[in-house]
């Protein structure tokens, strides 16, 4: 997984760090005003007054350039990614579960989801784009889950934003609001709680729309 | 269920009114300084000057003076204690996803939805009145489900958390971010997907903690 934002860390010379900062502040705007499709990394360089080649060196691909200028701690879909990699093959969603809760357990997890729903409360811009980065980032990074090739484009996007709604409502009340009972579950407990429903989601009998 | 907020509406004396906007004030700084539990009638009836019977006649119990001040457009363990009520034998979960995908169609919920987060994510005094609500008057709801009541206090209070972290996801991503899949699929097949996991949830074969 590769790890955000280091770029404008302390320890590199401030011209290297000046341009990284500048370069991020330029995909804020970006994705703020374009949302997650229309931005490109060309037009976030040119605002920066860089050149593409650069951003791709700092950022690599426009889920991690997204993830660094809204302060995540990792890439959500390079995390996806990996969790998928290293999948046993009974039980993908009990290790999909239990990869998403360990990676809370990670320092600045809790701060930037608080800071991407603030974000995404203030104005419906902000709410479309955490949307659109849901609808193109993340969701067709799980739609790649052995098994979904086999549906429907239709039925693999239900079944994995069905996914993604059980795994957000799990950061909701476990990180956010911090519910008792789910805050004080161990990673191992819940993950076999809700693994098997994102078993059914993903490849189970799933009523789906059309069916 | 019984509508909120009605008392300050047009169509009243003003004096009423005055009287029913004193006391929202009142029970609003009540919640944001003392949390849900800590709140009483009595002190809120105190500080907007009137005597405790009134609030109690605007208002009825405080789960409804609270959900009038966050300007829910219902009480929502009234909504519930409905939707239990009037469940069928089979497939309880299925019955309240409906019950709670229904209840989002009304005017104003994505609103009071968003009005919470906001208020919720801006400090983490709000946050903990949102978690405090949820925990003391919509969980004990939950659990008067039944089949519940042979589980411990412990195992009930797990298994109606999942059960509201799964609704809440599908509240954040049908309601509040709008995701495609999930906005454009009808009442009936949520309720279908979705009331398995709910059931398995409640009385299922779930994995809880100290088994």
């Amino acid at each position: 997984m590769t790890p955000v934002a280091k770029a404008g860390r302390s320890g590199r010379r401030s011209g290297e760090s000046g341009t990284s900062d500048a370069i991020l502040e330029a995909a804020r705007a970006q994705f703020a005003t374009r949302g997650y499709q229309g931005a490109t990394i060309r037009a976030i360089a040119a605002d920066a007054g860089v050149d593409p080649a650069l951003v791709h060196h700092f950022y690599g691909t426009k889920d991690a350039l997204f993830a660094a200028a809204m302060r995540m701690p990792v890439v959500p879909s390079e995390a996806i990614a990996a969790a998928l990699a290293s999948a046993p093959q009974a039980s993908l969603g009990t290790h999909l579960v239990k990869s998403a809760l360990t990676l809370w357990e990670s320092a600045g997890v809790r701060e930037a989801f608080l800071g991407l729903l603030r974000s995404a409360v203030a104005s419906e811009e902000a709410m479309a784009l955490l949307r659109e980065f849901v609808a193109d980032s993340i969701l067709p990074t799980i739609a790649r889950a052995p098994g979904l090739a086999e549906f429907s484009r239709a039925e693999a996007d239900y079944r994995v934003s069905l996914v993604a709604s059980q795994i957000l409502g799990l950061a909701l009340t476990r990180l956010v609001i911090g519910l008792p009972a789910i805050a004080g579950a161990s990673v191992d407990e819940l993950a076999a709680t809700v693994g098997p429903t994102v078993d059914r989601y993903l490849t189970g009998d799933a009523a789906v729309p059309g069916d």
